[in-house]
């Protein structure tokens, strides 16, 4: 019997997740639910659309609920709510509100004896996991995350509210200069202006003093003001031939030393080079969706992140098959 | 009340232990066994040193027993029968025996009601978690490991066999064209030639026919007959000013694509870079040994490889502090 996925939310993710499922043997895709009119919304693959509203009504058609809304408005709500009733994956990524999201999913979770699973992704996510794995296996070092090259939703929105602006694209880009630095064992300290810079491009209506324009992007406090900023201005045919893709990555590094007097150094390096960020994070959701499916089966409940999920969880193969092939 | 760690062989990967374990706030060096006279042993940080025949008399003083010796005579039966006592630790590597190594230290470790975790390591290890998570993750696509740059043993101790050969160190190193169409995402198909480079430092008898040492080390089955190998003749001083240490490294990869059509690619990465390979080992054969005493205090016991060990198990910090600082 395959793992009976249901998805809310039909952004980037959701129809990412939409593609995951589809190409994973072990997972069928139930339903999709949505806050839209049901009918409104047209799926890829041509899986029924329900309002969210009634999702309650198919806890015994659902194994595990994908919950693909964002972190400021949908999830902090919705997945506390599903939890009540399904084992949950979210991408939960505001930092600072992730103890908080976790105390009120886990609550939920326990009452409802189900798996949620938060903060999966790969920063939170992938990334998380190799800051704890680097720490475990060399305490005495340092951790080094840099992001990029790859666009920043957030930045780009900042742009395109400055007045004059029809459109934008923000490129984070990690300092060569300073991943050489890390790679080679320096243990550097760096300012954010050593370690990324920001690159945008930048779509103004026609007569808008650009000068202007540039000079709020590269003083704008805490998107730009303390990075090294370059502004091009292109036009929108330009923009929509030339960066209309969302890919993104970087590198997780930890660096540091073993022996009595810290005689030998290791440089561990955790690198994605993706094409599209969304599909990404959709295909980490899926891999967790079968780990939080299997660890309920067992009689697991409550909340978890990527950090109390065994791997052989996440993988389709047996242990013994696992430990065979890839060990 | 700290994790008590006994040593269990006293070469390289035990030293590491021994230092590693002297940096983990968390533990203590409670004891060293040996099967040469306990007497002739002397340690770093000055841990009494016992028969390893006396290590049953410890089993109220010790909490997890970690295995250093080697794979091919040592481990396979020492791990099983310390098993029958302790929680213990293993970087068993012989690939093809590990099923086999898995049933027979399972078996005792279900019998004493302890925990035991076999093949920790790097490769297997780091790298065995590199491809699973990749797998997962990305199902469509492809898995590289690369090793080097760095020293093989078995190479090393391959051309120190051959007639006229006194020493020589052997370095495995990835083919740098290969590892940037990978990178790129290009999916190449490699054979073994096109993946890795062997280079041999070699110091010969005063007189020996260096052509004759030179073409039987080329020509070797298995060790070097399927690679491009360069051979250097250097001096006994040379070898011993040049080629003292013992690094190594290398990269997993896992390419592949997301989408309905495939029609977005990603890249992975995770790479090592060693200063000292016997000391990094000891690194995470002491971060599983914390994962295997928390498990067995939970009340697991079995055998369990680096697949099915949560990673929060492996950190000092809490699950709520993990959250905070690292998620």
């Amino acid at each position: 019997m395959k793992i009976r996925i249901g998805i809310v939310g039909y952004g980037n993710l959701g129809r990412g997740v939409e593609a995951a499922v589809s190409k994973s043997e072990d997972m069928e895709l139930t339903a999709l639910f949505t806050r839209r009119a049901p009918d409104s919304v047209k799926t890829k693959t041509g899986v029924p659309v329900y309002s969210v509203d009634d999702a309650v009504k198919m806890t015994d058609k659902i194994d595990v609920m994908i919950l693909c809304g964002g972190s400021a408005n949908d999830l902090p709500q919705q997945t506390p709510e599903m939890a009540k009733y399904f084992n949950v994956i979210d991408s939960f990524d505001t930092h600072a509100k992730i103890p908080e999201h976790f105390a009120r999913v886990d609550a939920q979770s326990r009452k409802s004896g189900k798996v949620s699973i938060i903060s999966v992704g790969w920063d939170p996510g992938m990334f998380s996991l190799n800051r704890l794995y680097g720490q475990a296996i060399l305490p005495n070092g340092n951790d080094y995350t840099f992001w990029g090259k790859g666009v920043s939703q957030g930045h780009s929105d900042a742009v395109r509210r400055i007045d004059g602006v029809l459109d934008a694209r923000q490129y984070t880009i990690p300092v060569e200069s300073a991943l050489e630095s890390v790679r080679a064992g320096e243990n550097p300290e760096l300012t954010t202006r050593q370690k990324h810079l920001r690159e945008c491009f930048v779509v103004a209506e026609d007569g808008a003093d650009l000068a202007r324009i540039e000079n709020e992007i590269k003083t704008m406090p805490n998107y730009f003001a303390d990075y090294d900023t370059t502004v091009h201005f292109i036009s929108q045919e330009e923009l929509d031939r030339d960066h209309k893709g969302i890919p993104h990555g970087g590198m997780v590094f930890r660096t540091g030393t073993t022996g009595f007097d810290g005689e030998n150094k290791h440089v561990i390096e955790y690198r994605l080079k993706l094409d599209s960020n969304p599909e990404f994070t959709s295909s980490v959701l899926t891999a967790y969706a079968r780990a939080a499916y299997r660890l309920n089966c067992e009689g697991a409940c409550g909340c978890k992140t990527v950090f109390d999920i065994a791997p052989a969880y996440l993988h389709t193969a047996s242990g013994e098959e696992l430990r065979k092939n890839l060990l």
